[in-house]
């Protein structure tokens, strides 16, 4: 009797029991920039050149020397972007030059086309131009040797975008961390023909979406891991045991979600005395925590998940997400997660950290956070999900109406826009 | 002189010229949840029939006759999760279920394992249990009929496994909003090897990025659009309009990035003299805005957006996101767009509606945002997205240091934690 409950363990401390037994990720690359999207850079980036290489035009008009101005100005040739241009201005000359293009020799200032008129070939400038007017001097923005990026930053598409103007093609980055996920279940099928799956499920079967949820997880807001492997297998241990086995020598991390059940929990308890290793913990202390538990094999983690979505997601956001920080070496996690503050509107008692299905509407330009009917808080009242917006995320104690809680968004909450000015 | 200087569309205007003249998607099809990621429900979707389809045990124990307890029950049986159980209970009877699984005929009650012994065959229940006990009743979630998710909602991951649980295994979706990319820019060039980029890069060429970022954008936040074809071209009027007219049979929208300068904005304006069509607007009324202008073609907008990543970001932001929630018949969308209140650290006076560079610290649990200094605020300072975290959007009023200013996050702010309890 009661065998599974045991001492649940609370989630720093079976954090911090994995992040002491697990390395981060030690090996990594230099690679193009444009392929470095969602990785961690594993070295500070310093500037290779100073930038702009040459002074720039910064607006479209023309290359003038600053002591010919006011005059009336040759025109040459022009400097558009895109090269290096070939001419070079003499005493009383000028060039035409578009935004960004290199400044042609011997020109040191630019002159916007609205101010200034073209007659035949010659261009008039009636006023004075100061040098360096419109123009981005050589090392302006970046001295060579200047520190960019930081280690540990996970670059996202706009860094890759200002990295690569500025000359910078090659990055130090980790190796993604390996991941993958083995959904266990007897009830559990793979989704098929509509009505032949609607049968299935009318007759106690379970379509497999608990995988689905973390890989979409994992894909929106871990780009610095990936999806190695899935696996959908029954609650058999040596069938478990064995395909753990064989992914153990090509993921870093190993997510088995099922064991919803105290009596399916026991799988994966019996799936470290198969595969040996150290039992890191055993039951979180969460609502819906009993099946996530972690041993580790071969310097590997190995974590169990509830097979039910949302308890999953919970486990993942708690304790798998943090530690996806610590294995890929994150300082400045990118994208961030889509954890919002909302105002709660009524009380919740959750006694243990537990996510919330709530639904948010917009009052006030405060979201406001409204919990599900009691009955579909439930691990396994799906349905709920679909219903709710987001889900709040608890600790402990009582939460009065008003208060301040944060909720891990999965859509817009209602009569939102963003607030653009 | 000064042909590009008209009267610019404020936002709001140009948004609603757009969506006056552009349809949103009407085909719709059922598919399969599980294939509906993304996608807009084009209908409301009802229950088809009640959930759970049967009375189910909400523990793992023991099913019983409530009207037998307490007493000592001869075990019959067990039905476990994944099948209709073929056992039946008679008077004194009991049967093992785990949770989740469907009772037996007959039983009424579910004795949590931990409230019960076994003695060889008997189940031995010390307490009277009450009728309903651990049990969820049939269509105690959902009623058949019953409206569980409205049209216009973008179904996320959770909501597919919260459908799908329910035996809601088709939806009706519209089909998604098909986009195309068109890149323009004699100085684009496509990324290859490092040291021969950065070479290409220092003689005046730039790596086409422009367009990458639009499509992170697209793909991360904007899922029940599609990109069906991106190109890259050079400024020359015969291969854009060429191209233009090959695609628009092809998608709903075209996105036109590059002239980021005068000279450069007129192609796009003259393409409208080569294909046709309507002028809706010529210039954005925000900073970087001129290039951002649009007409209609057979009722398909083609927008132009500046070559420069933060400006076609800006313009994407506030123009074609919009626009495509229109266009895809959105009404809750997901994933939420990451943009977060923060303090302003010091004055800025956008005079337009802008973005600016901002970088990011969490004080007294508030996000803070630092513009970085003016130099790299220039759209053609790239190097300022890399040491910025995000792009506060500004209207046109100055704002003093303490006020409140929306934040498009790229990456979490430094020293963030989710403030997860």
């Amino acid at each position: 009797m009661a065998r599974y409950i045991e001492k649940l363990t609370p989630v720093s401390e079976a954090l911090r029991l994995l992040k002491e037994r697990v390395s981060p990720i030690e090996e990594w690359f230099d690679a193009p920039v444009w392929e470095a999207n969602g990785m961690v850079l594993a070295r500070d980036v310093h500037a290779p050149i100073d930038w702009p290489p040459r002074d720039r035009s910064a607006y479209d008009g023309y290359a003038v020397r600053s002591v010919d101005t006011p005059g009336r100005l040759k025109l040459v040739g022009s400097a558009t972007i895109g090269s290096i241009p070939a001419i070079r201005l003499g005493p009383g000359e000028a060039a035409y030059v578009t935004t960004g293009g290199f400044l042609p020799e011997g020109a040191d200032a630019v002159v916007p086309e609205e101010n200034a008129s073209v007659e035949g070939g010659h261009v008039i400038i009636d006023q004075r131009v100061e040098p360096g007017s419109y123009v981005d001097k050589r090392g302006s923005l970046v001295s060579k040797g200047q520190l960019v990026a930081k280690r540990g930053t996970v670059l996202t598409v706009l860094d890759i975008a200002g990295l690569v103007e500025s000359a910078i093609t090659e990055v130090p980055v980790y190796r993604r961390v390996k991941i993958a996920i083995v959904s266990t279940g007897n009830e559990l099928i793979y989704p098929g023909e509509p009505a032949w799956t609607a049968r299935e499920i009318l007759s106690g079967k379970v379509v497999a979406t608990t995988g689905a949820v973390l890989a979409q997880y994992l894909q929106d807001y871990v780009p610095w891991a990936e999806l190695v492997h899935e696996a959908l297998l029954p609650d058999d241990l040596e069938a478990v045991s064995w395909t753990v086995e064989r992914l153990l020598p090509h993921a870093d991390i190993i997510l088995v979600t099922g064991g919803t059940g105290p009596s399916t929990i026991d799988l994966f308890y019996r799936l470290r005395d198969k595969l040996g290793g150290e039992l890191v913990f055993r039951g979180l202390k969460v609502v819906g925590g009993k099946p996530t538990s972690a041993y580790i094999v071969d310097g590997k983690p190995v974590i169990g998940l509830s097979g039910y979505p949302i308890s999953a997601l919970h486990g993942f956001i708690r304790l798998v997400y943090p530690l996806l920080i610590h294995m890929g070496n994150v300082r400045r996690p990118a994208p961030p997660l889509p954890i919002v503050w909302a105002v709660l509107a009524s009380r919740v008692e959750p006694k243990r950290p537990r996510p919330i299905k709530v639904r948010l509407r917009v009052e006030n330009g405060r979201i406001v956070a409204e919990p599900l009917p009691w009955k579909y808080q439930k691990s396994s009242a799906g349905i709920g999900l679909v219903m709710a917006d987001g889900l709040a995320l608890t600790g402990e104690e009582p939460l009065e109406p008003g208060s301040l809680v944060p909720v891990l968004l999965y859509r817009a909450p209602a009569g939102w826009r963003p607030p653009i000015p």
